[in-house]
């Protein structure tokens, strides 16, 4: 049936709980759906009448609408042109336009100009455009990280306090970085791991990482809370394109199981359970991105605002089940059926020993790339202690069974971070934001381009290293003495502390 | 009898040794009480022939007056606007009118905008509020610590210094963060810890504290050196609400007697007895508060300045016991009755040892917010070794008992940092400062939502631990490995510090 | 036989593979030796038609041409003035103009003046002059290092990890810090070690350095990559003046032989194989030199650039054989005849005791100036469990042979680094960039000035630690306790990092 | 005999080595002298026919000339205003004229304002009104350091690497913190230490701090270099205060015999013998003074200029024995008679064991305010370990004689850093340039100011450390757990070093 065309000045008027809330992603009428949703009714009210298909697309699958509504909500479609766009409200607008860093002296800013991709040289150059050229909500988004954000910043400075032990004349003519992760082959030893509303950054969303995981020959792991649907990432794989799927296990078990087991039809090879997120963590940073701009506009009181601050993470994330337990695996594991089950987010090495005897088929340490538990350790600190463990209980490498595998994310800006978690015991690694980025700027092509710098750091630093495989590239490569020595601290409490000056000498902020 | 009416211009008169000292809080000669006055004379003579009553009324008791000075010295009231006010010498002014943070780059000042209550998402919201719409004396008092500050910043710090060890896929549907504290319910193992001069914050003072904590069920500990009248924090406290009282001992042990004794008929269930202050620190910022704006006009000479030097804290402190010593103990015991007597501010395992050996019920690991002694550890960071050492002598948990409660305090921004106290054996953690920047932003409504924004921490906080109850938070969950590096430095000598440049490159500081 | 003068005309016709491509270093036809190009086709194309002496000079060494093309291809020699010159593409041009340091104030910028040599007074110096008044061409490519340059930061920080335990009442009248390095004596334990294209830094190259090595008495290790010829170094010592070799092993070993048995006739006394880039590192500070001033002007896709992004350092090493490893010694041993023969480059004590193992002289304990594998350790760090190993097996002073040498590099700018390495067991100690920067600063004067600056450093240090002579300079003369104590960061993260801020507190950047 | 009037023309004839060289300080042929001069012939030659008086003064003790010119060399003195002064050419300037200081903000710079003395609240705000005050000259000769100043910012730093263990509740109410120091009282555990040239800072030089010392109650130390004759310190002193001579003993023994014998007559009760300085050290900051204002004038060539950078401390210091050693402490004790014999400057255990063994009354653990050998350790470092191997050998309380002494001096700022020392053994602390910025900016009210604020810091923070005496001053008192971590860096590297920037983001320096 061909839905019914709506005038838009129609549209204008259903705005409050009075005339009914209607809003265009496509018209529907919300009245009913208000206080069910997710995101809590505030952010439905404040488009009542108004077109919020900007708004709503990267933050919801594309089959949402239809999983919570009943058809006869549908009103139709919108006569085209004859409900004026909302203003860019929180919408687009670069960081900044200016790029020029100083320290301590006047400089005329200059404006940011995107470089050429050619002059993109590291993962690092990625983030800087992104943060230079993306719009704020979605650089907020990605960009942040839980309370102080200490985890967030501690996963890539880990990775420094770790120095290589480089070995010399061995012969490194030809080096070999592919490996396989569970089974599969990759060329590297990397993954796309999953992260969420990937329209944020680019108009078609994760199928993009899609694409690029096949051209080099790397696997993708699906986001539950991606902007495109499941199906559609899937179709977007090549014949014989690997891809994982990242789960967020739904309070109601019936449609956990019924995703599950879609995703074996599809093809997946391997579940990774969130384990780190019975709660969506809060990223004040992300949440601050709704109040830029109108300080002084809304002098309203208490309560009624606490839903609205709660940033694009919790609003999509209400059905996550606080609940799930160890108890749950065996349910978890026959819904798999040949699917593998690996537990993303564990953090200790007590867990780690749980998972294999549990059954499950390896673990990723993660803190949810800080996102999560502020001042829960990075992944690559805790691997030592972990690897150890399961060696311990002959866990690591079961007599007879295929190998425990150990994946470690976040922090990952260069091929010598991956090589040291490998030199410690880790299958792969998987990166989040640094596609997110390379996505984000420039595309396919940006991602593209990101894969062969991380490629040609695989081979020159392995050369390096004097490792010709990742088989060569063993424990006794690293010096982790100082692992454990914190560098980090709380920026936020740095900036409130109003510094001491001695007699005479005043300070102006 | 009812107070002779005065006229302002017969007070203007009184303004030397001469003519008599009088000043206007009520109208009062304090000609003869000039040298018993604990704050010294200088300060009452500059108020002598003036209305005092806005410096005076923060940092003095309600019945200060009535307690010191014999009732022949009330010369009556003043005649309404017949004295003009006197010029706001040191008072409000906004520490700042701008907020624009940069690092390195030129800025045009913003001028300040108090964010609505809603976008304030951390304790460190409501210190940046305070930090710049408090006028800098409040400011000043509530934000200095003792001499280079290191203790202050330590204790914030070493929060960092701990990383979580979380356990996952435990049901955490349900948390429940309540406790109790020395027996009595509190809805967080957080508690309102002692802090002077209320007033300068907020009008009404500490009462607005009593009302917060009752509407959030946490337990107050009542200041000695309150702004309000203990009574009128007794008063303000809703039927059943606990109070505890903070308890500086007086060199007149009678005096000692009377309080503990009044405050155990007024309903206190416990007393804390600082033990960390036998003379008041020193707070370099607070004083330099004196100088600000007229550094060249008091071109005097030497000591008779000095007094004037002490700020606020000092003022108001003489009359602090510096001879009490663990003899004095059984007297406090007898006096308090069935009130618990707890120690605050030990801050070595030897003096909490011989706190529960001498029958105390516990103790606060403090170092007083970092304003007493520089250089003195966090409690945090002893209290490990604390709860080893009374563990090791059985006093922890004596049979037959109840258990031996410690504390901490100082430094705690976050739920995360009160979860890590707990971990390691803290019953409860006490918070200052940020109820007084979010009494001193706003007000009742502040604190309330200070709180909501705790609880919302805790609840996220522990379901990310895997803790769904506070007796699941046990030291295993923490990694204290790096507990003991410093991070700290001295910013008064790096300000001194005059920094090398090489040839050709000249500093211009 | 005279070579044909040709006209420029006549040269810039052939600027394409359609007419040919001539590039003027006399007049070559280039055309069919593009593919050869161990830098790529690209990069002459570019200069095809044009006058490239400029670009070629300083990274080519004078008989490259000679030895890699056909004497068919040498058209003739260059009519004077009948071509232009080149524009100066991404040639000269100060680093910047103005020296004012500040630390967050306003300083209206100075001319930058080239201080008087005889203000120069410490190593620190030489490199703040040529950060400030070298091209950006030779500056970057001398001054950087390997992906985010931790290294090569750590390599100077390692030193102030290490105190001094100095000894006194020691009879310091006379101090001698000669000594002999591979049985041939030195003024000081340093040694001018191999560093690339001199000619950047100034037009003679590394003949001046030959002449000041020979004017201080110290030993210069020819590189393989300099700027000037090999004869012309040998050429340039004076009679008896000692020289070393370092070597890039080439994938032709027969021209490998050829070049040690010719260094072996020219006197040579050792030679130091560089082990420790079997590839050339990335140098990204190097590489973007390429793209400044023009960021919008190269909007072309992919692929056809990555060659020219590679910076100065990869186009002059595609010759570096990856296959060499430890069955190559004994060849290169036959080769060398009574030359001494170190790796140079071994960064475990592993690989260090090989070397002994298999009859190598001595090691150079070296990360190759933080160019090659980022995150390696400094070979200072290194070094006690280097001397700690070979000590075990006997190998550091084996019975009846010569000791086994062990030198380090990287960082150094002060004489006490050196004497912190000779006390932990280094015969000497190379220095590499200070030299680069002392002589494109001040040319050969400042090279002796150098050496004058770090001869009275040796002097008074010795003094100051009480140590006549080097054979005084013990272990026990310094403390390592806090070596492994990591204090360097990543920048890059750093920088792309936003620092948060709190409510109401806007940042900008 | 009165000596000759001299018209200063005929001064100014004598401007060069033909004319003969005459210099004002009355007027002296120098000609002959010129090649003996310690400080070289250059700077007399500058002053060659000019007035020297204002040059002369503060770096020579008043009988310099007697006793180095032969009295034929007298020409007589100046007829008043014959002789032009000499342009201020490196003169009094202050360091800077504004004091405002900010953090990466843009602020008017307001003109500094000296703080009344009241204001001066600590030891660091004498140090930053010396900084903003005193002439350059002064203030680099006072405030510098060795090399890269690494030791010089350390002997701050390690003192706030040692938490305090604060004990509670014991009576505190008279706090006594007096000591004997060798036998000799003083008011509390410090003293002044020798510092040069004492009137660079103030006119009266050295004789402020006798006078002060007495005022107080503490025991100054004369030094060698003073600007102040030896006599006039003595002089300067009251009846009974007691005085100690520090000591750089003369490469010419009978005059070291005399100045000893010479002490002992006039009643100094101990010599501290100066082992940390064979040489002294070169002062970078201060060297670079010489070149201030003048970058582009002195075009001159290498060689000749070097004599002139040596900055105010080498050219004083020519004279002293760099062959002393153990042998001659014999000699000393021999001519120190009845004083008792120190020496000043132990870096290490092994030194205060030997210096036991051979008969010394004690060692101050000292680097010379790291001004001589950069990296070397603080004092209070090795405090520990110097007090333990002391102990070990039954060195520290001989059986039947006094207590070995160990003194620290370096880096004190405040009577917490004193405690510390005291705690881990040191009978008292030494203090010096605290004591040069109170006196070169406010006079002796200044050094009596800075006293009272060090005894009022002892009383409050013996109380707070739970500390009646200073024998309550126990090693279980600070915890040193974190002594060796290093946390200082190498500033001149860090300005050198050039930071990295990501694509698109170009720094300005």
């Amino acid at each position: 049936m061909s839905p019914k065309q709506i005038d838009g000045k129609e549209v204008a008027k259903h705005n409050s709980m009075e005339t009914g809330v209607w809003i265009v992603v496509h018209v529907y009428d919300m009245t009913e759906f208000l206080e069910e949703h997710p995101g809590g009714p505030d952010i439905i009210l404040q488009y009542g009448g108004k077109d919020a298909t900007e708004e709503y697309d990267p933050i919801h699958p594309p089959d949402a609408i239809k999983d919570n509504l009943d058809p006869s909500k549908h009103i139709g479609t919108l006569i085209p042109g004859s409900l004026a766009p909302p203003a860019p409200a929180a919408a687009p607008e670069p960081v900044q336009s200016t790029a020029v860093v100083t320290t301590g002296q006047v400089a005329a800013p200059q404006p940011y100009v995107k470089p050429d991709l050619s002059e993109i040289l590291s993962l690092h150059d990625f983030e800087a455009v992104a943060r230079h050229t993306m719009n704020r909500r979605g650089w907020n988004y990605y960009s942040s990280g839980a309370d102080d954000e200490i985890t967030m910043r501690e996963n890539n400075t880990a990775y420094q306090r770790i120095w290589f032990r480089p070995r010399i004349l061995r012969d490194v003519t030809k080096v070999d970085f592919s490996t396989e992760i569970l089974g599969h082959k990759s060329s590297m030893p990397v993954y796309i791991t999953a992260t969420a509303l990937g329209k944020l950054g680019h108009p078609e969303g994760e199928v993009v990482l899609t694409r690029a995981a096949h051209e080099h020959g790397i696997i993708q792991m699906i986001p539950t809370l991606a902007s495109c649907g499941f199906d559609e990432m899937v179709d977007a794989a090549a014949p014989g394109q690997v891809q994982f799927l990242q789960l967020y296990v739904n309070a109601d078990k019936s449609r956990t199981k019924k995703i599950i087991e879609h995703a074996g039809k599809r093809g997946v090879k391997a579940l990774f359970i969130t384990v780190d997120a019975p709660q969506l963590g809060r990223r004040e940073k992300d949440m601050r991105t709704k109040f830029e701009g109108n300080a002084s506009s809304h002098q309203t009181k208490g309560g009624d605002k606490v839903q609205r601050d709660a940033g694009a993470a919790r609003a999509i994330s209400s059905f996550i089940d606080p609940s799930l337990s160890w108890k749950d695996i065996p349910f978890l594991k026959e819904c798999a059926g040949d699917m593998k089950i690996i537990l993303k987010g564990v953090q200790s090495w007590e867990d780690a020993v749980l998972a294999a005897e549990r059954g499950c088929d390896g673990v990723v340490l993660s803190n949810h790339g800080g996102r999560q538990l502020d001042t829960a350790p990075a992944g690559i600190t805790i691997l030592p202690e972990v690897v150890a463990a399961l060696n311990q209980r002959g866990l690591l490498v079961p007599p007879g069974k295929p190998r425990f595998e150990i994946m470690v994310d976040g922090g990952v800006r260069r091929a010598t971070d991956v090589l040291k978690a490998v030199a410690l015991g880790a299958t792969a690694v998987g990166v989040g934001r640094p596609f997110l980025y390379s996505m984000s700027t420039y595309g396919f092509e940006g991602v593209c381009h990101m894969l062969q710098i991380l490629k040609d750091e695989f081979e020159m630093n392995m050369r390096l290293i004097g490792a010709p495989t990742l088989t060569d590239v063993v424990p006794s490569m690293v010096d982790i003495s100082a692992l454990k020595v914190p560098t980090v601290g709380n920026t936020m409490f740095g900036v409130n502390y109003e510094t001491m000056y001695p007699a005479g000498v005043k300070a102006k902020l």
